[in-house]
């Protein structure tokens, strides 16, 4: 049976996550709704499910279709019928053993913050802003005691028994102007690990704790000696790597 | 009576234009609702007083206040108070003879066009999508004949007898891949001129009319010959010159 993949963008502001429920509006949910026009009882595997709010630029979905489709013309009436907020970037035949998870081999998001004293509008939707001054230097030093293989427990929201083990291939803050950015890329991530980083990256910017909190966050296993999770309205699914 | 010059940034989409109206949500309703716990009866100026949908990233208030005020503590306060579309950019003492509309010589915007097949939709709310190519090079070479002291009742609406000639200084069509950036400037622009300039930059561009078009439609002096008016969420008003 043909087996296809979708790239798919999406502004995660006015739906409730990437996966589907039944009573609210989700990614998953509309992208469905909008193909069941051109496959019949279409189920989706999706790369990352993303949370409420958080963003995409490079989601990949996969599915398989009884019939073969015309994958041009699918794709110009897909962006017809969705909302603004989504697009199908691309949208082409896979290899017949293609799955947009299992098949994935990384992932890379980016998180982003403002840290100005007077907001940006155009930046609001896709941006954490904070007032106070970060110091990029110093978040960035910490943040690479993550590197490798490591159990992230202290950075994992509700594991279930499941492993929190991760290899962390790359992660660095940079800082162009006020407006930093995180740019991490892993083989898959728990819940929440990538807003858990950020906000103990906050909480070292600020210089609330040592730049070597990460070693010790990693060695405890503990998330109570993490910060918390940063707003989801900052991160961004940029890519998906087979 | 002191007054005071606030700098303002905001994102057009969730406005009935810049104007208070009674009914409607405006940014001159909310910004004059946040101002008055720090301004009795204040009463605003505005350099451009934008449309329905239409943004802006150096919008400029003005307004007298009978008290003196801490300019840094209402900045912040301002910005506390205000939806994320609206940022007080920058706020402090003008001269006593500043008045932000007619004190100005002179305004620019910005019009963007994003020509792809799939939409972008971190784009969607401020820029344009068309899905078929335009000619830029055209549309830059046709828009140049606009430049100088012209009358631009065929790129007005409703004039309503008022003088339709305006000094437009600069004008540009440039590209950056596939997002195409109107830049233009001009001492005063009468009602939805920049929307007119782009509609029929569009019909340039798509090879629909002629380059020398834009000569013909200032000879003219009659809105039919022009395209009617591009879609105001493409628009910034970006600065304005005192």
């Amino acid at each position: 049976m043909p087996v296809y993949r979708l790239d798919l963008a999406y502004d995660g502001t006015g739906f409730h996550g990437y996966a589907r429920q039944p009573t609210v509006r989700t990614v998953q949910g509309e992208l469905e709704a909008a193909l069941s026009h051109h496959v019949a009882d279409v189920e989706t595997s999706v790369a990352g499910r993303t949370d409420k709010g958080v963003h995409a630029t490079g989601q990949v979905v996969s599915f398989h279709s009884v019939d073969e489709l015309d994958t041009r013309r699918v794709q110009r009436s897909l962006n017809g019928q969705l909302a603004p907020e989504i697009s199908v970037l691309a949208f082409g035949r896979a290899e017949d053993d293609f799955h947009a998870r299992f098949s994935a081999t990384g992932r890379r998001y980016v998180y982003r913050i403002l840290a100005t004293e007077a907001p940006d509008p155009f930046l609001a939707r896709t941006t954490l802003h904070v007032t106070e001054p970060l110091d990029v230097a110093t978040m960035d030093r910490g943040v690479r005691a993550l590197l490798g293989e490591h159990d992230f427990a202290a950075f994992c929201r509700s594991a279930e028994g499941r492993s929190t083990v991760r290899d962390l291939r790359e992660i660095a803050w940079t800082a162009q102007g006020d407006l930093l950015e995180l740019d991490i890329e892993a083989s898959s991530f728990c819940h929440q690990m990538v807003r858990s980083i950020v906000a103990l990256s906050i909480e070292v910017g600020r210089g609330r704790r040592p730049d070597d909190v990460f070693g010790e966050a990693l060695a405890s296993r503990d998330r109570a000696t993490a910060a918390g999770a940063a707003p989801p309205h900052g991160l961004t699914l940029t890519a998906v790597s087979y």
